[in-house]
């Protein structure tokens, strides 16, 4: 009989569009191939309940009060983590998640309404304090995110301007919460190649799986 | 030109069939005679966003994570104080509202899944710290709750003696709740004839109106 096997807890974090689902899709396959049994999922909406939550998030949009709206995140993470993800870890499996607490932090605390510590104590009593065992940060800074931008658009009107100052305090966020637990997290530059970046998580990762 | 009037936070407490709607008709009739503007509200569900939300709790029911059930309602709890209450009292009206923060820890505490004072403090977080005025609990005592149940039913079989002590167990944590916080609570024998309590809790604000 073999030994069982340990339940591995991954999630990936970083702005829209920096590629989160195509590492995750590469993690997959590379975890497959090892045997391992692997649940993608992703917060918000990660179950039937979340999707549900989430509509109410996206159609009260700008009405509902500022915490109730944390409230409402942190119910589908509660929800989420006691119902897919425990469960997943039990079995030992490998759960790739697409953002997590870290994105409550980052995107809360670069908005400036709600207190960054508030927001993570409120995550991590939602779920019962299980923080990753690795979290994949892909940063894209300033110049490339901006680059990315140019490609799209010849000018920036003042709305882009104050998008791209609300996404250099979000990146600046992340590159906090990387920094301050360092053996959890991996950071990787997310305008490298994909291939090279997939090569970097997988040697992260090599020991452990 | 007149003192402008300050706002007042009246909330209604006990189980269900005490007569909290009754007094809370009599009460804001009272208030409306004095000339006061009074705004009769309820949790959950005193919002557009709160009916949805409870909604999803009573959709999943037994499904739903016992966190993710009270980020829930402390999410509509969070939502109906910023939008509601809070700008009722801001112009100087009375709120008397069914069910608070109370209920949610003598309901949770009774049910012994979630820490009581974990559930006190994320609601109190959700109401930014808002605390009734005055809490007025309608307490009915075993005996005159199992003469209630006698009357319905001969006999008592497993569900309702279960049913009992549950009661018996949300009746002390508010009675407990009453006794830490005299200076808010008023506490009133709900077995007492309907003019008798109105009349004891219009003692008890004669001098607030």
């Amino acid at each position: 009989m073999s030994e069982p096997r340990q339940g591995l807890f991954i999630t990936l974090e970083g702005g829209d569009g920096v590629g989160k689902s195509t590492q995750a899709a590469l993690l997959e396959e590379w975890l497959r191939e090892r045997g391992r049994t692997v649940v993608r999922t992703r917060e918000p909406g990660g179950t039937a309940a979340g999707v549900e939550i989430r509509e109410i998030v996206l159609h009260h949009r700008g009405d509902i009060a500022p915490r109730a709206e944390a409230l409402l995140y942190a119910a589908d993470r509660a929800h989420h983590i006691a119902t897919v993800v425990r469960p997943a870890l039990g079995r030992g499996e490998v759960v790739v998640q697409d953002r997590y607490i870290d994105s409550s932090v980052a995107y809360q605390g670069a908005g400036r309404v709600l207190d960054a510590d508030q927001v993570r104590d409120l995550s991590l009593w939602a779920a019962e304090g299980l923080l990753p065992d690795l979290t994949i940060l892909l940063d894209l800074d300033e110049t490339a995110a901006r680059a990315r931008l140019d490609t799209a658009r010849t000018r920036y009107d003042r709305l882009e301007a104050e998008r791209s100052d609300f996404h250099a305090r979000v990146r600046a966020a992340y590159l906090a919460l990387a920094a301050a637990e360092p053996e959890r997290f991996l950071v990787v530059d997310a305008a490298l190649p994909v291939a090279e970046i997939a090569a970097d998580i997988r040697r992260r990762l090599e020991d452990r799986v």
